[in-house]
């Protein structure tokens, strides 16, 4: 298999450089391209189709919780966005400005939305007004903009493509619930549709969200050991609802202020599925949101019938409603089994002259190279049946790669020694921001998250020595 | 019924002031809220969730004629906007300028894309080198900004919702076919999806757009009887092609420049679907796309039983596949009843003690009104067959409206007349621009398009008295 071979070389392997390896895939992919504007980037078909997979599914779970989406404005005004004073100060050095409308310059400058807790706010505002009205539970799927120095392809854009929900609440504890809720898609969204495992729970103090009580996260584990934020769930309570005075008449006619959240993901997560389940060959995709899942191959398409039945077996796959999609051209069978599995579809499917007398086609796992020879009525149940454990089986090998690269660090000589590693370090934290700072000084590590499960397993803060009061996780990150 | 009168009372009739009329029917149906930015709306969940429906079904059929879906930034340089003259000229006008990113000054300000022809080039530029790789069918969703003086609702935003498809195509052929192809696809779905009638043909010269070779348009009449260009679709030739430099090498392997077409509709559709279908108890909205498609209303909810068997008959209903939502708020239903047809709701379902009784519930029809009592059992199918009739009902009734107010100008005189009026003037036409501008001056009608079908209705340009070349449409236009 020359062919594949030629292929792949052009493809670094991780353990030679992890950071050209993803550069790499996600060119040879077909997923970006670059633009001249530094940081923005093109959404090819690919990443795009597959983007559309993931928003489909979110869509629906958001859907299904009550949600409603809306529109909101790219633009505030310098004054609106200067209202909650610690958003300002967490937002501002990183938007960008636009000053003038055609030749005209504008009365007041106007940055491009990062996010839009303000034109929310400003909404809710102006309609909401009594307790029926309430709660608010509005989301919205649009691009932001933030004037960042470092960028790579779905990592850190200067624009990229997200959801923001935004909800507003009679009382502190529904909002509270609200921010756990979304917390919860999030990560049943990432485990059971992406098949990527996730840490949850409450960032420290350091690293919440500018003008939030409390941010939670979902944390993943990159095949390097890095971590990625995969998406964040926002606890408010009535600091928004103060600056813009978003009030209501409660049921005994007193005025209350509302409480919000707001919580969101972006294509950031494209990354975080390249990076989790990617191998040497490329991409490897979850078969839930693959925008081809089944590759139909055609071997010896040059003799008599084999496109034929090529294209009757797809057409029966796509009829019981899966994507599955002939590749006819003139290429080697070779080339394509190589190009597919760099692309990361989850099951190639290749029928020749012998599998047509035998009524048969093969079926080949993209996740572990697994072959099954099947009958061509059996074809779709069995192809459903394998990407449901394809699914199972991503998850189960990326979990097992995590939880060998988590290292519980109870004395500071464990401490350092774990974080001179790749992956997490789990540790008592005493609460002190000076232990972070230490941390990352000293390693580059950044608190990941205060996970649920509280469960002390130690007594002592490994970095300072001083009293073990949180479970944390710590580790470097994207 | 007090009430609905009063809920009525707020929408000025059409017949006193259209454009009051509309202005009442948008923020009473709650479909926009406005900003501190002037003419950037908010779509409120009502308006956006109609915009979804129209974006799914028009996303399906772009998918079923082969097209795909990518994401291009947000940003063009003001070095890449002007590589094409024509177009920059047209575009510059009302463009936004970035000129900062956080607190630095950009070396190059860049535009927000007005439209994002010079981005799609200049990635076909990249993507583009073989025949294999043609044709390129590429679509995207997104928000573009043009700064224009005068905004209202829909019609006209300085931040609007759209889709723009940008193909690449080997021969000049296959693009003006593309071009062609797309316009029928608009006209399909606003004639059978939104029931509303259009005039399909080339713009004239002077209204065609920057850069483009040709321009066509689907042409719709609003209830005032002014048009609503309401998509278009362009063929470029190969005139980006040279700009950009975007060439292949064909099966000879000789260098050939593309050739491209571009093509839009917008949120602007939905002023349409307001202005063409709304009356003055508000709007009217097709099947296909409304939010909800019956509302479910109990009477005397406060007798035992109602409110459950209103319950189940919305199950059932959402069970077969419509979009059916219960009411059980505490209004009076007289309320509900006008709250319901302010929104546009296709089908009212009614449903009391009387009619449990006798096991059936009321269905009443938005668009004329008329009363069907109904099994329960056959509620779903009659629904259904009730939606379907609307459609048509409401695509007759507004086609028998429009027609009524076409009017043929053989001479002067009767041109000059028919132009006073409202509606669309028919007549033959030189090919001048001067003969567009005379008209423009004396009468603020413009041309609509060239209609397909070219039968002469006559032989003499009504303005200039010279030889009538080409069948054409006149109207003033929003």
């Amino acid at each position: 298999m020359a062919d594949q071979k030629n292929l792949v070389e052009h493809i670094t392997p991780m353990d030679t450089d992890f950071a050209q390896w993803y550069t790499d895939v996600v060119k040879k992919a077909q997923l970006i391209d670059y633009t001249s504007v530094k940081g923005c980037y093109i959404l090819r078909p690919y990443a795009y189709a597959l983007w559309e997979h993931m928003q489909g599914i979110l869509d629906g779970m958001f859907k299904a919780t009550g949600h409603e989406n809306v529109y909101m404005p790219l633009f505030i005004p310098e004054s609106l966005l200067q209202k909650e004073k610690d958003h300002v100060v967490g937002f501002a050095p990183e938007v960008a400005w636009v000053t003038h409308g055609g030749s005209e310059e504008l009365e007041e400058r106007m940055c491009i939305r990062p996010t839009s807790e303000v034109l929310f706010c400003e909404h809710y505002a102006h309609v909401v007004s009594s307790w029926r009205d309430l709660p608010k539970l509005y989301n919205q799927w649009c691009s932001v903009v933030r004037w960042e120095k470092t960028t790579r392809p779905f990592l850190r854009h200067r624009e990229f493509l997200w959801q923001e929900g935004h909800t507003a609440h009679a009382t502190a504890e529904e909002a509270q619930e609200e921010t756990l809720r979304m917390l919860g898609v999030y990560a049943d969204f990432l485990e059971n549709t992406l098949a990527i495992p996730v840490l949850q729970g409450p960032k420290t103090r350091s690293e919440t969200f500018a003008g939030a009580v409390a941010t939670y996260a979902v944390e993943a584990m990159m095949h390097d050991g890095r971590g990625l934020q995969a998406g964040t769930s926002h606890y408010f309570g009535d600091g928004f609802a103060r600056a813009f005075d978003i009030q209501y008449t409660d049921k005994n006619n007193q005025l209350q202020y509302v409480h919000q959240t707001s919580w969101g993901v972006s294509t950031r997560m494209i990354s975080g599925i390249i990076m989790v389940h990617g191998d040497d060959s490329g991409l490897k995709l979850p078969p839930a949101v693959a925008p081809v899942q089944v590759a139909v191959i055609p071997v010896a398409g040059h003799k008599p019938g084999v496109i034929e039945a090529a294209e009757a077996l797809t057409a029966k796959l796509c009829a019981a409603g899966l994507r599955a999609k002939i590749d006819a051209g003139d290429q080697s069978p070779g080339w394509k089994f190589a190009e597919h599995e760099m692309r990361g579809v989850p099951l190639r499917c290749e029928i020749g002259p012998k599998d047509i007398e035998n009524n048969q086609c093969v079926l080949v796992r993209r996740d572990n190279r697994v072959k099954a020879f099947v009958s061509l009525d059996a074809a779709p149940d069995t192809a459903k049946a394998l990407l449901s454990e394809i699914r199972d089986g991503m998850f189960a090998a990326t979990k097992a790669h995590r939880d060998a690269r988590i290292y519980d660090a109870l004395t500071g000589d464990a401490f350092w020694e774990a974080a001179a590693k790749p992956g997490f370090v789990r540790s008592m934290w005493c609460g002190a921001d000076a232990c972070e700072e230490t941390v990352k000084a000293k390693t580059g590590m950044k608190s990941r998250c205060l996970p649920f499960d509280q469960t002390p397993i130690g007594d002592t803060c490994p970095i300072c020595g001083g009293p073990g009061k949180h479970v944390l996780y710590w580790g470097q990150q994207y």
